[in-house]
């Protein structure tokens, strides 16, 4: 799991994307687990600045006015000033697996002080099912040692597609501002050797640093929102893709998993600049949640795309009331799904058979 | 955490559970940690037998002649040769806590080679809150070095009261007889370092062998079922008790957790045995899953009793035509309930203020 895979796993199906505003060192520490792929890097703030990346990467760049051009008028439901902007990548990618990593993220290391390949630990929390409907007690039932334990339901040990990986982060854990500002010195130094299905009903807060999911399946509920420049709220783009992403994967019968791999955050952000930018979406938080744990998508949602423009709608519904960025949202996202039915015409996105043994 | 606690936690507060047919040598190794505590040993099988404590512990000792003496025609409810035994020693127990734990059970070290203080983590989880309603990346939000992470709602951070800790074993794992049948050398060599709530909504397979509760809070749905001699099905026992519990804890809103503590379970029992136990299990959960699943208490069972009893009416409307047995062990679960209130006479368990921030 720690060594460099002789063949890299799905080399020709990952793209590797990477916000960023800055020249892209940090790939040199990555270079052993990345080089093999094509990355896709997405430019936020000014385009006329040159984001330098290390020789020998296979790179395409995508800076705002690539993407203004790429999207016109529907440019508009992709953030700017922020790291949301990330999801334009998704979108342009022609792969069937995304990673995507932040670019002050390191290669960590285990408990046996070996370095984390994190790329090939999502690909084999992608390419093994996920457990959602049953909770094993041994955590990752696929894993090499484990098993479903005495107990589990023989009927639900195939498992369900994974949608989602959701890697950790050692160092610098991944706290809201307030927590930043009680806990400044707080360091993540604990090393969980687990991997597990979260549950079917479950909404859990997805992170976007060390994040991979299967693009044909999921990705085109993974929008990263409005965020940053001329909008209220900011640090809250890859929760809500998550909570949608969730509600989405629970409905279609798909699994998200969360856990490993770790990877090194090197530094904690400014805890006064995050609290501006999260204040509202604190306060907001508590009414988005009841929401998604009571979204109910119905029978003939059957594809990604439906099920996320009924999102949409019941978003605008639902939560406009709560404040009038929610309406402005509920119309961005319908203005992604276009946009990403335009630039994914062959109905790239997988439609699942309901699955019947998931009660709601 | 691996050391010994200087002052015992919970020491008048908290009963050990071991039901055992041989002679309780095994204690031995627990001294350091067990000595300072009350145990109810339920002999069970031969009553004629003598059962050897070592020296120095704290005990009292029922066989099945004391079983039938104190709860006379009510002692059908209580199972003869299984483990499943054991719920009778939380029914005469007068403590608000119960640890209980299988005679074949040593002290697991931890990855430094120190003692693991089972029974103290078990205390740690049930004195420390529980988080069922939204899942947190960074496991048990409570510990020494963690925290909510952001995208966390901060109205859930108080979490709710923990009436259930379900700790793990290393070296035999909890297999099904048919897993066992075809990985006879695995072993459980990983040790991972969490505690998590198992959400709301979600069932888990329960094992009994390293088992801690609130006696106080869940203490009267803690009831094993009926099992072993005269029965058709085995080791379900636990299975049982903890899809009871586990619905029940998410109407009152109360949290289970599962994780640490490890235990070092020595030695794995008769797989040919086990199957002959299990098969009719193995079978008749494909439909007790969905049932337990698809459970809805009343919002007038405000009480543990309360819900146990809707439960059983609801085993016997829907899982009497699965196999009479149901029948019969819904007859044994209204008898276990009045068995335990006619011995905890003053309303010892607690009822619960519906959560209203907790949606089914």
């Amino acid at each position: 799991m720690a060594s460099i895979s002789p063949a890299p796993l799905l080399k020709d199906e990952l793209d590797i994307v990477i916000p960023t505003i800055r020249n892209l060192d940090f790939l040199e520490m990555w270079r052993p687990f990345f080089q093999p792929y094509h990355l896709i890097i997405v430019q936020d703030g000014d385009p006329s600045k040159t984001i330098k990346v290390p020789q020998g990467f296979d790179y395409e760049l995508y800076n705002r006015n690539d993407i203004n051009r790429i999207l016109g008028p529907k440019a508009s439901c992709i953030s700017f000033k922020d790291s949301a902007c990330r999801c334009f990548g998704y979108m342009v990618s022609k792969k069937k697996y995304i990673y995507t990593i932040d670019d002050d993220c390191f290669v960590a290391k285990d408990p046996s002080g070996n370095d984390i390949n994190a790329l090939e630990q999502h690909i084999n929390n992608l390419l093994s099912p996920s457990t959602p409907f049953f909770f094993n007690t041994l955590y990752d039932p696929y894993r090499a040692g484990a098993d479903f334990v005495r107990g589990y339901p023989f009927s639900l040990r195939e498992g369900v597609p994974t949608a989602v990986s959701h890697g950790l982060w050692l160092n610098i854990p991944d706290y809201d501002a307030p927590t930043q500002l009680v806990k400044p010195l707080e360091r993540n130094t604990r090393y969980v050797d687990a991997v597990m299905s979260i549950p079917k009903g479950t909404l859990f807060p997805m992170c976007g640093m060390n994040l991979a999911f299967n693009r044909e399946l999921i990705g085109s509920a993974m929008y990263f929102g409005l965020m940053g420049d001329g909008q209220p709220i900011g640090r809250y783009d890859d929760m809500w893709a998550g909570w949608c992403t969730k509600v989405i994967c629970d409905h279609l019968g798909w699994g998200v998993k969360t856990g490993l791999p770790y990877i090194w955050h090197s530094k904690a952000s400014n805890p006064f600049v995050n609290l501006k930018k999260e204040y509202k979406g604190i306060y907001w938080q508590e009414e988005l949640i009841p929401f998604f744990q009571s979204v109910n998508l119905p029978k003939d949602c059957t594809s990604v795309q439906k099920c996320y423009t009924e999102l949409a709608k019941q978003v605008k519904e639902k939560l406009g009331k709560v404040d009038d960025y929610f309406n402005k949202l509920a119309d961005a996202m319908v203005t992604w799904i276009e946009a990403w039915d335009e630039l994914n015409p062959s109905g790239a996105s997988k439609s699942a058979a309901l699955p019947n043994d998931a009660s709601k």
